[in-house]
């Protein structure tokens, strides 16, 4: 309900289509459909320019499997983050066309979104980043991004990184997934001229705290350019990333 | 020196024009100016996409002249973050034709960037948030961006947010600045499909414990499509802001 | 024992009727039982407004069964919390008249309150908070009160909250409980001149870290009018509300 | 502008009494004034049951003048708080009909609400809380709330506690604010059967770590009952007390 | 190895009844078998006034047996801490004439010291604070020293612990156990002139932080006489005990 | 007010020598002074086995001086505690026979208590510990300890503690005060069989966390027998080592 | 590719051996494998002075096994740390001549470097701190170290320690390791005149914070010439005691 | 005292040249001496390869110079560390000979030690951190280390290291201090083969927390072979440096 439909209502209940009270009531409708635990914002995929998506951790599997049909019955596209094996099983009973990623955990049903856009790289410290870096890469290829993956290009060596600067710079976005030291963020952004995302993970032990060592160094970044998001967020980079893509 | 240089260099030396010494040093030495405590990179510019910027907090004043004169004498144009009225009283000195910008603390000497991309808003929570907002907000108008200021919006009163839905709509990128509680980003997020850099700030007491309620507010916003910078970090925020805008 | 009865007390003794020694015995003997292990306090149901509430984690089920069992025998009500399903069926064998809330892991014996005051609103963020919010909803309505549930309107589309205002404004206490960035009970507080509970919520991840984000958020409300209670604490919130609602 | 009165606008669109393009005006424009680095919601006093508070600190005396002087103007009382002396000896220019309170470092324009609802409890710990505790125990008297003061009541001698608990007791709401080991709002509030309001407050060194020993103490309050606002948050305490009085 | 006895290995030297060399591996030689991974003690019991004592946590159940058995053949007594009940099973193989006390998760086998000292009070603020009391109050008896169980005496209801006061007054040494606000330690220390040995338990959740908010709270007892042992470190809280009460 | 006053005082109203009227008074009337913003609790004298502490950091000069007025009107004696020299000066103008002590920044009024118990060892690991050292020194002091000072003999060259281990065996109780890694605590607490009060102290820096961690290392400490206070509480120690020592 | 090589290269040019194309491959193409999840660095094991160590947690099996086939093929060694026995039995049919050492659960396949530099006492403050101490001491072994080991020295009874003087002062390099409150660093280092490497460990419970307490007490060492790695990191110790042994 | 002179000395009662009480003095007198407020430990010089080191920081001048005179009049060298210049002008007047390095805000009087071991690399992130990069490199100069200072060249511009690649591979020893990401020391420590001594320091601001974002992310370097010290210990840096260049 935009300005200009405002006043297109307006105009109708002057030229007496419409009466006041039929005009109170779809000012007061807003668009979501309520399943007691659970609203649907149908106007979402409009305004986010993606469909709704369900953070499927702390949801019993019957919440998402309802949340996700309800979903599908709008003819929207669904897409389930944080996913266990068992729960997918039981989402592809009802949804059977859909698609199950299991190194990303994700589940996704419906169109994929156009290609627009740039390239997205997605580059992780580690091999044990992997998890989370799929996340988002999933997500963003879903949405319409072309992804080029480069994993395992920690700063322990930092030539493995420099090696791959030209891939680096032709990207429109870059999302730097690390753990521990979460230096990756810092010298990525130093060698291009695009936007990073910086995904800290809960690798690492001891003083990693979960993540929190890498959390703080890239909020340090001594390179400016970098927009960091919450630990093992590989969804919210994604979304990120494809906003910033568009 | 990209790929194509290096490979215009190395056929050089094949056609005898560049000697393998010569071609050596021109490999070896990097472009940058040492002044013994600080080495100006005069790549960043190409690089970055904007000149270097003087970080000026810990720095002494003759250490910040002596960088920007540095910088000036190279032709790049120069931003000091974090300047106080007395260090700028000495910059000014130095650089007669520099520009202080008391509210934001930054100073700026040189060519202002060609506008450049969409509008960016710069949205504060509350009038102790402008400072750190000014920051963003100057040092995105030099680097040539269109800003809007919408400051005081913070959502104990969300109708004063509401009420200007289109001008955030009709961004490429937002800003949200807050203290506090730091919901601003949050709601501003979940009302627009544009990238959102969040900046924490430190207004606050107690228990915000300088700026860290609501950085983790902002780390766990439950609206996607937020980066995070860090606590009073405007420029920061603006560096981003101006890579997506561009 | 009051000032009156104490007065009454001590003309008694002057009067002949009591001797110094049955009167100090009567001073002396808390209106307390002891289990050894829990000092059973009768005198609560009067001074606090509801019966003893038997905190049910840490315990074992032995001696919640023991505790309870105890209250009842008094012909007290007993509100047990955090009871898992497999203690729950071990209570239904001691107190088979109980009745075991799973969603809210609540189980009560007794004679529900009779209605009082106005209406408590309860308001979630999203889905996962739920049990939390559904612990507050159904102590209160077992101490006596009209409860509202208002689930899945947190800030991410602020229009949700919005298109509710109205139930807001009709309570006469709010609580509302969310995880993540917390966002909820300042949006809430600044729509409504009522008092507004917040329950943080251990719902999300990361930098959430078990809840502390949305604490801290709520503690820091830019709104104000809001008080706080512990994580997770859905019966804390319960308690405050009513005693606010009497 | 509530449901009624647009109920009552749309009509008068239907009677042609207002134009289209004239109800489009009065809809968007809500009811604040815009002084640039803040907004003055003038609504506020109605939905809140109190005139904007300004917090004083982050703020300029410049601003902190100008927008008292703005809410002047509406007819409006202001409450300014954390006003330090030189600051009040400026506002006292511009508003010299102001009161200065400087125990309470609060200072307050306008008209006392009238006397309402029960009596408040304010009870500190220490000698040292008294700054917090008057900025509560002001505030609620210039909203038209009945104070007593019991100070200095710790539960290190917890016989002068007791000593008072027909005080205690015959309060609709109580106020409890203490630094250190904060204990005394679970005392407090396991005496009686009112809402108690905890403020933890930085006095005390070492691990009290500015107030957060008193603050976490407080949500762990061993007694239900109580809500918890930010350390040294004597206003936020009194606002949430005037709503639960009222 | 003291004063006195050096004095007369020196002499000894003198009168030729002992070699330098003899003498030097005397001095050398320390007191302590080596089991490879454990060195034990066998000064230590003249030392610190009471056996090695075997912390169980984070050591396999067969290098804790072998610890024992060395100490038992030294003739030692031997009390083992944390002790899980299969660990117990065990133990009682080897040492079968030793007592595993569950409630406390102790295990002792030896002679029990001859009783001494004043009388020792340990008060919990809880039901759940028992496993830790139990362990301070089971390790004091064996130790040598009266105690005196005063259980779930919090201060939520105040008057359950005033009426024991004399209980308390009578004690040479008081251990308060709690959890949550830790409000024991300082209400029961304002009660009483001696010593109280205070012990934070990880009973609570959310913002307790695993006993963090009790300790805190009894770090910044506002009354004077406390000393702060570990968390749930029932053990320590009683060897501090033993020795002030010698 | 014991339990024998109350019984003669109930005889007395049995017998009419005192009206019920009478008796309430004397009951409800406790032994302190109000001064509005302290309670002085002259009952503590007797009950603590010291006089009223005044906690000088927090309180103005004009709030310290009318307290210690107060108690020393009472015939009581006096100690505050954290004098800076100029409150100092002022306090001698009201107690002209009052000692200031500008190393620990104590200032006394009133007599000595007579000598008891056994010695009070005070160690402290550097020399940048003695501020708190001498607190902890002069109040045990003052309260009728002997006191012996060990300072800098910190566990970087363990020979100069291990040079006074027959100074440490020979004391009834050691208060062990050290900053940075507290590591004097457990090496003390080894070598001796008496009980060892450890007060961390904010000297050191960066990681140090103004004295955490040298808290956290002596609530750890890994030989048993350690009580710790606050960080910096020289007196807390003091007073814990005087009960112990009586 | 170092200087001299490149000055190779670049005459390969010049004398037309090599076209410039050719060249810029050898430059681009670092010597590195992709296994798509993992870069196996070749060059690593000439730079660091030893083969690539794989970080077993957080790899799954297969991963694991493919990296550790990829170096053998290589001809190089394989270091595996935090394999747990199942992935143990894995590994040992892919290489079969591997060895498993249970207690410091590390995999080693290859030549064992030749014994090189002093000797290194790998000392520990408990029995409990083992499995951390044997990561350190087995990698060393393998780098080519020799190793004594020192364990359960802690300061609990400092003379145990006292009496190994000798073996510490005769090393080239100490690394200790110890949990709880980490104090065997500083008394370590005050006694040596070599470098001394602090591990801390997660051994303790409560206010250990899973190592944090031993963590701060190293980094605040009163003693200097320690250097401090992450909490139980057993291996980052030998690697770097392994360099400066070289 | 070592081993052998304990053999002499024991022998010498023997022979009768020492008399048994003469060598318990001998024995109990450890070479220090007692200013009262602080021990000086002549030994150290010979135990630790480096005479005393005074902390300035939290001593007064007066202490500070009559430690320092002590020193100079054993003949030993004397360092003193965080000597503001109003310090530096007292010892000055004291020890005339004395120099004092204002960058670095050492004091040093006596002989620098001979010229030994290898090179040590200084390296900086940034220009901020040239005070604590100066303590290490003077201090280490003092101790008779040949220095290099390679300033400024912190990741975000990683071209600026690599270029002096030859440089730090020449290193035995790499002292890497850096603020903010603290990112440098895992890049420096991936490129060479020597320790790593890695310095945070308290350079930055927000979610910087004083040093402890880079102190985290050098504790979990993703590359191995760093030893970390305290935030800004730049002394700490150099002793370790020093022990393992010798």
């Amino acid at each position: 309900m935009n300005r200009e439909s405002l006043y297109r209502l307006l105009y109708e209940i002057k030229d007496g289509n419409v009466t006041p009270t039929e005009a109170l009531e779809k000012l007061a409708i807003l668009p979501y459909e309520d399943l007691g635990y659970a609203r649907i914002d149908h106007h979402r995929a409009l305004r986010r320019g993606f469909p709704e998506v369900i953070f499927g951790s702390g949801k019993t599997v019957d919440q998402i499997t309802r949340i996700a049909q309800g979903l599908k019955e709008m003819g929207q596209s669904v897409l389930v983050t944080r996913v266990d094996p068992s729960a997918a099983a039981s989402l592809e009973l009802t949804l059977p066309e859909g698609e199950y990623f299991e190194s990303s955990r994700l589940f996704f049903w419906g169109r994929r979104a156009g290609r627009h856009g740039g390239r997205v790289v997605v580059a992780t410290g580690g091999t044990a980043d992997l998890p989370v870096a799929e996340e988002a890469a999933v997500a963003l290829e879903v949405m319409g991004n072309e992804v080029e993956r480069l994993y395992d290009v920690g700063v322990a060596g930092v030539h493995r990184l420099l090696s791959r600067v030209e891939d680096l710079r032709s990207a429109r976005v870059i999302i730097a997934v690390a753990g521990m030291d979460g230096a990756l963020a810092s010298v990525v952004s130093g060698l291009v001229d695009v936007p990073v995302v910086a995904v800290p993970t809960s690798v690492g032990y001891g003083a990693s705290f979960g993540g929190v060592a890498a959390l703080l160094s890239m909020l340090n970044s001594c390179s400016s350019g970098v927009g960091v998001v919450n630990i093992d967020n590989g969804f919210g980079a994604a979304a990120l990333a494809n906003l910033i893509n568009r």
